[in-house]
């Protein structure tokens, strides 16, 4: 008899990419000449500075509520901070209590869904999309409905109307992009945000990359809308900027009845973010931002030389799709899927990058020629023999 | 026209207890020679000791990658430990790989059940229920199907069994319990195991709080089953042992097969456990188990002056239905409902608890008249002062 059992909500999804990535280097050896360049993860390789690591041993040492219990929507002085400087940054009224710190970025994603959706809701993606948002929507049984970008990887307000649905309860866009690099403009990020308030749905904005924007002032306007938050959904991570990753925090910044929500999945899902990260985290926003503009501008550079090092490449048949934030998202000419690619990579190159595939539904086209490089884990002499060793594959071409 | 539109996730299940209860303290002042007694969280009221601050603090100092992302299922020297210790400790063999480390217990709840459950199922909750688990639940589309205890507070595997229909997918247990202090018999927990196995769902065993067991030895034999695996999902918080319930660490021990599932859900909503926690916890388990063992004793006293306090509740029509762990679990006499004698008794003498009702559904009797006490917060001394409140208030009693 066949089971008409349905899935678990897991077995809705697919493997986490980069945990999968790592498993294709088992069993590899790398020569001692040609070390492994792992490009799969968008991270800082590097811990926060030694004064960070300072101000953590000290909190560690003279706070004790740095150890205990803390409250669901976070560390009240670091809501404040976020909300003070994205009033400043963004130009608008920001308040403490529209800001929630999460345990990491994805978990502000996550609840932001949980606080929109129910079980066969759709959500409209830009493809080629951030694989953990993917997996969220389906683990919360909710339909990812993707939006093709085409080239420039710019999504297109238009288009998405289209798609909307009665079921439809949110747009999510990552600017800068991850995976194509790419900064939206502020104009279709107002596109955006005008098409949800008129259709009646969120626009959620991921904002991770903020700080390495290429531009000067801010990204858009929509936080100028006294009325932003009837709309808006703004997600970010502390982990880029201050080196945290491994602490884990992040923010959500929404309507207070929305916070109310998610405090709901946040407790259940957390209890509350780690103390000493978000003491972390608030000691960098009030003294890194000289050594921040440093960050920024080295990954700048690091972007630079993907320009730079990209003829060797275009020579070879390869193409820049989009470039910014962490990632370059390229287009390799080779006669194999980009999952295959990807795999024959780490032996023969001592390469680990992400396939495109990993960033879209099946049925969109261009997965299989894909793949991401997040260059920020390499410096600009990696960066040139990264792609040293891209250019000389002996590869088949795509005819 | 009336929306048809389900309800979001979120909108599914009730705000969180211990911050709803937090809010009944706005606006109250405590007169400085009765201050407030919080018994509403299970939380320890002090810091990790010195010698683990000290390493804490020079983890953060020489250990790079304790700032940078790990891996999803956690620190593998931890997973380590959890498997020898729990090998030890349950007369079992328990391998690295069946632990994952997660951000705290409830995640570990959270995780078991996305691998287990798809919209619609039913998981079996003993009442009263710890209520994490039921918003859980809530929130992830699961049915939540209260089993009574009765007398005593343990439940009953022939009870249980009657209410399996062909959506069940777990029954769990919480032992010692939280809220209700009982220490389960092995042989109940070995009832449950069978009965789970027979009709292929999963047991879930929270043991959050097994450090504090009264018993020596170990509480159940469940990991001597070679097939252990197949059936079992055990649940464990470093928060309570240790002191961290601000580094949010827990652990979840099940089969490889469950955990790169779970993996799924824990890249997806977490990316991994913050990496201080986790050597706090590993340096923990290495180095304070004398530490730990005093922390027991500790426990068991404030327990025992529970028993020692009782009389004067008792001479007033209170019932000590449950006690242990860190909770003592009451019936009081008043004649109101258990919410509105938690919120009277924070301005009336300075106590702030959690009422009956946030622990079971409105279905099930007896939430209006009983209550709960997280003990573990105050001292012998403190029990005292507790009672001395409690067993003076001027409220009517039922008839």
């Amino acid at each position: 008899m066949m089971s008409t059992r349905a899935l678990a909500r897991t077995a809705t999804t697919f493997a986490p990419p980069v945990m999968e990535a790592r498993r294709w280097l088992e069993g590899v050896t790398h020569p001692a000449d040609r070390p492994l360049i792992n490009v799969s993860q968008a991270a800082p390789v590097d811990p926060p500075p030694p004064q960070m690591l300072e101000a953590i041993a000290q909190i560690v040492l003279t706070e004790p509520e740095a150890h205990l219990y803390g409250q669901v929507l976070g560390l009240p002085e670091l809501r404040a901070e976020v909300a003070g400087h994205w009033s400043d940054s963004y130009g608008g009224q920001i308040r403490a209590d529209q800001v929630a710190i999460t345990s990491g970025c994805n978990q502000a994603y996550a609840s932001a869904l949980m606080t929109l959706c129910a079980e066969g809701d759709e959500v409209i993606l830009p493809v080629p999309y951030y694989f953990n948002h993917r997996m969220w929507n389906d683990m919360a049984g909710v339909t990812t409905v993707p939006l093709p970008t085409g080239a420039g990887l710019i999504p297109d307000a238009d288009d998405a109307a289209a798609l909307i649905t009665d079921r439809t309860r949110a747009i999510v866009l990552v600017s800068p992009n991850n995976p194509g690099g790419v900064e939206y403009p502020a104009e279709t990020l107002r596109g955006f945000f005008d098409l949800c308030r008129a259709r009646g749905i969120a626009l959620i904005v991921d904002e991770t990359y903020r700080d390495f924007d290429s531009r000067t002032g801010a990204p858009h306007d929509l936080f100028s809308d006294p009325d932003w938050d009837d709309t808006l959904i703004q997600l970010y991570s502390f982990s880029k900027a201050y080196r945290l990753t491994g602490h884990r925090v992040g923010a959500m910044t929404a309507s207070v009845a929305r916070l109310a929500e998610a405090e709901k999945f946040l407790d259940t899902v957390a209890i509350c973010p780690n103390q000493i990260g978000q003491r972390a985290a608030l000691w960098g926003m009030r003294n890194l931002s000289q050594w921040l503009a440093g960050e920024r501008a080295e990954i700048l550079d690091r972007r630079a030389a993907i320009a730079d090092n990209m003829p060797k490449l275009a020579a070879q048949g390869w193409k820049l799709l989009g470039c910014g934030a962490y990632f370059a998202y390229l287009e390799h000419p080779f006669a194999m899927t980009s999952a295959d690619f990807a795999r024959k990579l780490v032996a023969e190159a001592g390469v680990l990058l992400l396939p495109g595939t990993m960033f879209m539904p099946p049925e969109i086209p261009g997965g299989d020629t894909q793949v991401r490089v997040a260059f920020a884990n390499i410096d600009r002499a990696g960066v040139g023999l990264l792609f040293d060793r891209l250019a000389g594959l002996p590869f088949a071409h795509r005819t």
